[in-house]
């Protein structure tokens, strides 16, 4: 039988890390997850995903070659391979990760934030494939961002390029959790479409049902499905949200000039909801030269439960194609 | 006499069209302008300028080689080699400058937009020489932009990146010649600074010199040199220019997180009086990450009558580079 080369894809987040390894073509070989304990020091996470690495490991070690380690975690830097203090883990300052893993496996390692590994994602296994100018949108909690270029996601001169969630909206806007005001991420977002509904509580007297439902209660998904419903709250904060985030994109075009915009991530998955007022205020907004240009387009990944390590796998896969 | 390889660097303008010869260390070896006459037809102009072409080269002919030619021109198309509706120019639809100069000159030709002949010109020769992420801003009528990610110009998939002029600073604001509103040129550029001399002589109740002068008279040099005399309606239009544009800065360091910024042009020029309001606003608007991260700096070109020329030039010396 013949050797198959895989990486490993770790995806960190605040609650779970996801652990698989990944064939070239973005196949996902075996899978795991395992809880972050964000509490924790970085050390002893990282021992046990040396630990889940091993285990997945082991049935396959005869026939089969590890070629590196890809990493997508929330505040990681590129450049330095490093943690910089990350809002959802009690790690203080910079942690060396890159480092930690070199202990344990002496392989190629590399970490990136989780958007530019979803970027890289859809560039080698999903609707980026072929393309070398596109723009990937995570639509969640927050909203990141990952920009190719040429064929390559841009890193800049610091690590930390690609983080449209933070373009301002309004300068006297919602209140952001960088210290900012009127963050894109405060509108277009999971966060972001709650927070215009419970405005549109106030300014609207429709009736609706999503006013029994309190603010902490309250999530993207039951915006969704009241909307599906024809809830008028719902349809406007989803009108809302898309001329917002359309009217963003008009100004990211210009600057690096995609031939498509990927929207990935929970509120994406809303499909037209989502899709067509965004799509539609983009193309009324944008410069008359890109008009009509841009394809505003689902993720290749979404859907698939290992999306962001298949993403942090194509991080290394992308590593060691440029050798 | 060791042979000296050159280019042939060109700047075609809505009234002057700019030619040099430039060698590798973007040294102007001789130089030239002809009037553009806008209204003629392409394939005139072309022919005028191969044979001043033919007058600079023909006393350097024994000794020297002539490697290619660049081309800064408006809506230059790099992908096509073609010029796509000029503004400035009475040539209708689409017209093939490169295949134009092929015909006189059987060497590499190359064409873009004069904001991207400026930030290669910075790259090769200038404040941009040995950084590899970095945006040129030219601030001249309008606003032009060049972005540099890696080392490279940003082009886009279509060639048409980096139109950083048209960003939208409030969608109900002054009217652009692009048929959209509140685009940032509007405010950030010679012209803009004019327009706000008016909003402010409405506005306000100072005193100013300014006040007796037409809006058709009005230049952006004559606000610098009333601010120099501490005019109070010129500082405010600068103080209010450097809000505008240091607040959009922000935004664009975000996409590609550059090492510098650089300004160009005319309004560039006043020195202090637009760098220092628009470093204040760009720093209290950036996102944590990149305080006190991104150089805001003066061309080193600026002053250089041929900048546009070296830039073109260096469009050129950049191509015959990738190989």
């Amino acid at each position: 039988m013949a050797q198959t080369d895989f990486v490993v894809g770790i995806d960190i987040g605040g609650t779970n890390t996801r652990i698989g390894l990944v064939d070239r073509e973005g196949r996902c070989l075996s899978e795991t997850s395992i809880e972050t304990n964000a509490h924790e020091g970085a050390h002893l996470l990282v021992a046990r995903i040396a630990r889940s690495i091993e285990e997945l490991h082991l049935p396959l070690k005869a026939t089969n070659a590890l070629k590196g380690i890809g990493i997508g975690a929330p505040n990681a830097n590129y450049y330095n391979g490093t943690v910089e203090y990350p809002p959802n883990l009690a790690w203080p300052g910079v942690t060396d990760v890159v480092g930690m893993f070199k202990k344990y496996f002496p392989v190629p390692t590399a970490i990136t934030n989780d958007a530019n590994a979803a970027a890289l994602g859809e560039l080698l296994f999903g609707a980026g494939k072929g393309l070398r100018d596109f723009i990937v949108i995570t639509l969640g909690t927050g909203l990141g961002s990952g920009l190719i270029v040429n064929g390559a996601l841009v890193y800049g001169h610091d690590g930390f390029a690609g983080e449209l969630g933070h373009m301002t909206v309004d300068p006297e806007g919602r209140e952001c959790g960088c210290g900012r005001k009127g963050c894109l991420e405060m509108y277009a977002s999971a966060t972001g479409i709650c927070k215009t509904v419970q405005e549109l509580f106030a300014l609207r007297r429709a009736d609706s049902g999503l006013r029994a439902i309190s603010f902490e209660t309250l999530t993207a998904r039951m915006i969704s499905e009241a909307a599906l419903r024809k809830d008028p709250i719902a349809l406007e904060a989803f009108e809302f949200t898309g001329k917002v985030l359309g009217r963003k994109l008009a100004d990211s075009v210009l600057h690096t000039s995609p031939a498509a915009i990927i929207l990935f991530g929970g509120l994406a998955s809303a499909g037209d909801l989502i899709f067509e007022p965004t799509k539609r205020h983009m193309e009324a907004a944008l410069l008359n030269i890109f008009k009509g240009k841009v394809r505003l387009i689902p993720s290749g990944l979404q859907g698939e439960a290992n999306a962001a390590v298949l993403g942090s796998a194509a991080l290394i896969w992308n590593e060691l194609e440029k050798g």
